[in-house]
């Protein structure tokens, strides 16, 4: 097994840049929409062979140095007494959003042996197979509360940053139950066998600066430190976060994911001394992959030097991306060698 | 007449912070609503009595130190030989987007008085019963292709991008097309009347630092080329671009607009040398008035000592928005008097 990705996440000297994508398994595979033909993504999710199957096949195919457990960022929602519905091409709608302070409190807390225990399955089946290390994943308390608030995915997340602004104990009270619900999920995950973490939160970037430091930055902190028992790696990652990367950091994190918009390096700058992952546009992946392989070039040079790069993408695979320019990004990053640490700067 | 906007937009000492509001004349005003039930958008921008009392009421009403003309960005594609029509809720959707280079050899130049004579003509009645500075303007010509090619609002600008990586002398010939409209537009403006111009990058932020510094940055900088002869300033706004002003900086512009999505210390600090207009998340505006005021405080404290600040929202006023938070968040900023330029920093 190559632990290049592990030592990445750690800022050890690695032979090559780690490589992985976000949803490297889905849409863009056509076995996958294959076997979407005959089941829902919730049955895919909820069958921890297919689960398995869904979540392997990547490194096989694609060569890349980390596999990410296939699932929904809603699934441990139904445990804690939330109904939702995955509508194709719009995502997840909650049949009754949470608005007041007795929605919040209705919520349960979650028990990943009885709530998610097919997560937990298709992670030992996963660990049996894999020849490479799993990640573990769970949505920040964040994007889960905006898609608890607004009932559906939001552009401006409006009803979200109402409830922030006009009601800071109720928020706080939903974000506390969320960061518990988490560190119960993820600690379940590790106990099953995932040997890192990503936390995604995906919709922070709709926050100004001041807003993430009071009402998500001290939830997040809670959160890490209720993760640092399991002594795993854990990815930090949200998107449009050029401006709160420093925060991020500041939250926790030993790896923190940014998307394109942001160049590498000075993204590495704001996040300090921690390891970065990213941050190839993932639309440049539709193009003529000469256009994927220059901006990969400058992602590499940007992170020449200094340990602790693991390539991605800045966000999920798109599903038109050919499989083929994904192969051949993860052989154009193993064919760049990383200067030794302590070299270029 | 107060010269306030126009000196912080030359980074002069003023005695108070300058104020006004993207959208401030729109949705959130009740006469503004009672107007649309009787016109539609176009009606009103093509009938310069109706566009200039739209112009002019947030000046009398909310004390702003700058009106902007009530236009569309869409409004001079028609004369490039665009069909278009504007649903409500949705923005512009384009009859025959443009994908290929016989769909954009086909746009014609733009002659503003053929064009767009009704915008003119407000300008005419704006000035004269203004009493501060009115600002003119046009989507920029990123923006306005993205429109152009996507057809719609699109969220990812897929089609855009992907334009500009497989097709790149069709995607120069379309910037180049709409840099010369754009002057031409703008031309006319100043020529009317108008005081100063803002350019609206709206969609820019979609793109990588590397994208954008090879398709849009030449443009652009040849976009502020044409526009120096006018001898007005300049303001470059654009949203999700905090890891792009650097770039933006360098494109040109007396002033740079940013989004809430950074500090504005920060904002500034990468645009070096120019004046900054911001950044208050607009739905502050839709909590207790507490919210935003305390939001306000911190970007006054941020911009101190520094002239050339002009107080903004991050982005359009939001349709709920009550009036009587925008005439409340004016006073507390001319409430504030900026320290004298070498004081703090």
């Amino acid at each position: 097994m190559t632990d290049r990705f592990l030592r990445a996440c750690r800022r050890e000297p690695t032979d090559r840049t780690p490589v992985w994508f976000m949803r490297q398994a889905g849409r863009s595979q056509p076995e996958y929409r294959a076997l979407r033909e005959r089941y829902s993504l919730l049955e895919i999710c909820r069958t921890p062979e297919l689960c398995a199957e869904v979540t392997l096949r990547p490194a096989a195919q694609l060569g890349v140095d980390a596999v990410i457990l296939f699932a929904d960022i809603t699934l441990p929602l139904l445990g804690l007494g939330v109904e939702f519905d995955l509508i194709e091409g719009q995502g997840p709608v909650i049949a009754r959003p949470l608005r007041t302070a007795a929605d919040v409190r209705r919520l349960r807390p979650l028990d990943p042996a009885r709530d998610v225990p097919f997560v937990l399955e298709a992670i030992h089946l996963v660990r049996r197979d894999a020849r490479v290390p799993l990640i573990g994943f769970a949505g920040a308390p964040f994007t889960l509360a905006s898609y608890l608030v607004e009932g559906r995915g939001a552009r401006d997340l409006l009803l979200t940053k109402r409830m922030l602004f006009e009601a800071p104990e109720v928020w706080d009270t939903l974000m506390a139950h969320l960061v518990d619900a988490t560190v119960a999920y993820l600690r379940a995950q590790v106990d099953a066998g995932a040997q890192a973490l990503q936390l995604f939160d995906s919709w922070v970037g709709a926050l100004a600066p001041d807003d993430y430091a009071r009402a998500v930055l001290p939830h997040m902190r809670r959160l890490f430190d209720g993760l640092r028992a399991l002594r795993v790696p854990v990815i930090h990652f949200g998107t449009g976060t050029a401006g709160l990367l420093r925060l991020m950091a500041q939250a926790g994190g030993d790896v923190i994911g940014v998307d394109w918009r942001i160049r590498l390096a000075d993204a590495w700058a704001l996040v300090g001394d921690r390891g970065i992952q990213g941050n190839l546009d993932p639309a440049a992946l539709l193009a003529p992959f000469e256009v994927a392989a220059r901006a990969a070039h400058t992602i590499l040079t940007d992170a020449a030097g200094r340990p602790g790069h693991i390539f991605n993408l800045g966000h999920g695979v798109l599903p038109h991306t050919p499989q083929d320019h994904l192969r051949r990004l993860v052989a154009l990053v193993h064919e760049h060698v990383p200067l030794p640490a302590g070299g270029a700067r």
